[in-house]
């Protein structure tokens, strides 16, 4: 399944079970010798939810939570009818989200998530500036100027407005945010285009992945950010263009909100 | 399938017919929107041969032949039991190949190929340049001295022998070597490190593909290219280790052989 790009191989656990996760997503998430993805994610029973998501990244390394394959887990606990309702309630390693589906023809074509709330505190994100907030800070990155403006959602968020995200070289321009000193835990850097009140566009750059086609948290902290900074209203739901589609944020009174959409491609079987 | 990292959807046509091969090959071969692969293969009856292969390339062009992809055409028909016999006739785009299967544990492991004749006429190739054969001619490419060894193996190859292949920058050399002039229906360049009298390291860029992790014909290519220049013996099977895997070549009296893995990754069922 995938969504907005961001492909993951789903192994249902309610009916079997996988020794080596790690491995699996090692030996399979290659994009040659492999089915080919971004990572593994199992769907396991949960004490304390409807299910629960383990995450392995294509290296190996477990994750905590992604806000397009937590849409997908949805998915597949109700159009395999594991979980035929769609108020659905995930165990994740960053704690429980509630997840309400959107259903048509008989199968789950999108999801809206509980994300948290954001945390624009330097100290939390953490990034080293002072003050309460870092709302369009003046920094000097790479003998530039910018005006950054930090978030996190849980991990590390640097938001940048810019004219044209098109014309940006990411290759260039992230290694940079990475080490420019600021960032103690890293940064997940997000170069954002306003297009009005209530629409953004985006490229992202994420920490140990480079630039991908989509990222759930970095949407929700480029739209906080783009609240934060006045240049969207808090009151819309908020458009977030991404180079592998579109996604949703609505900044609640408590949480963020990130809706999009979760979709199949093919199922398989595999022996390992 | 794969082999050397060179990996295909197949769809068995048998029991099932595919309207829109291109479209399957441009929507699925995307490796984060679709299944992900170099493009299709469709696994065909046959009036003249055992069966029959169409591929089709990510982009929904259709090829003609491909070394790694008739191995796992070879591969599927044993092991599914459509033809269970080891050795095979496959019609393809360029002609009736013959396959030997090697079999173990009950299925189809490795294959041999044979892959036609080489041709080092430059007119065959083609290649501007004078004389029989060109090999070990001497060129300028990109403002630097080249020894070239041109073959054709049904498409055009330009063979260069270096010391260490690791260092190159294929992203710059292959453009330069495409667009040298000298070639008029394009190029696919290898080159070729040389590892004794049985045995060559090289690294391929294709046309229109840019560095690949292998290429059947470029295989082929490369040892015909080393023998010619008097670097591997013809009486041996030249082992050629590519970035995706290992291949072995044989110049025969008629033709070459080309002998490499095949292997199942996963199977499975997509709705379109």
């Amino acid at each position: 399944m995938q969504g907005c790009g961001n492909d993951y191989l789903y192994f249902d656990c309610f009916a079997q079970s996988v020794t080596d996760p790690a491995g699996l997503a090692r030996r399979f998430s290659d994009r040659h010798f492999g089915v080919g993805s971004d990572g593994v994610i199992l769907i396991l029973p949960s004490e304390v939810a409807d299910a629960r998501m383990r995450i392995f990244n294509a290296d190996g390394s477990e994750g905590k939570m992604c806000g397009n394959g937590v849409r997908c887990v949805g998915k597949y606990l109700y159009d395999s009818g594991r979980c035929k309702k769609t108020a659905l309630r995930i165990e994740t390693g960053s704690g429980i989200k509630t997840l309400q589906l959107e259903v048509a023809g008989g199968v789950a074509r999108r999801a809206t998530v509980g994300m948290g709330p954001p945390d624009l505190r330097p100290a939390a994100v953490p990034v080293l500036l002072q003050g309460e907030r870092v709302v369009n800070a003046p920094v000097k990155i790479g003998g530039q100027r910018w005006q950054i403006t930090c978030v996190s959602m849980g991990n590390p968020h640097c938001v940048v407005f810019v004219d044209c995200v098109d014309e940006l070289d990411l290759t260039v321009l992230g290694p940079l945010f990475a080490g420019s000193g600021l960032f103690p835990e890293g940064i997940n850097a997000e170069f954002v285009q306003p297009l009005g009140e209530r629409a953004i566009k985006m490229r992202v750059y994420e920490r140990g992945s480079g630039e991908t086609l989509a990222c759930g948290t970095g949407a929700c902290a480029a739209a906080v950010a783009a609240i934060a900074a006045g240049r969207c209203r808090r009151e819309e739901e908020i458009a977030v263009s991404l180079p592998g589609g579109q996604l949703q944020v609505r900044w609640g009174e408590r949480e963020c909100y990130l809706s999009g959409p979760a979709e199949t491609v093919f199922c398989g079987q595999l022996e390992w």
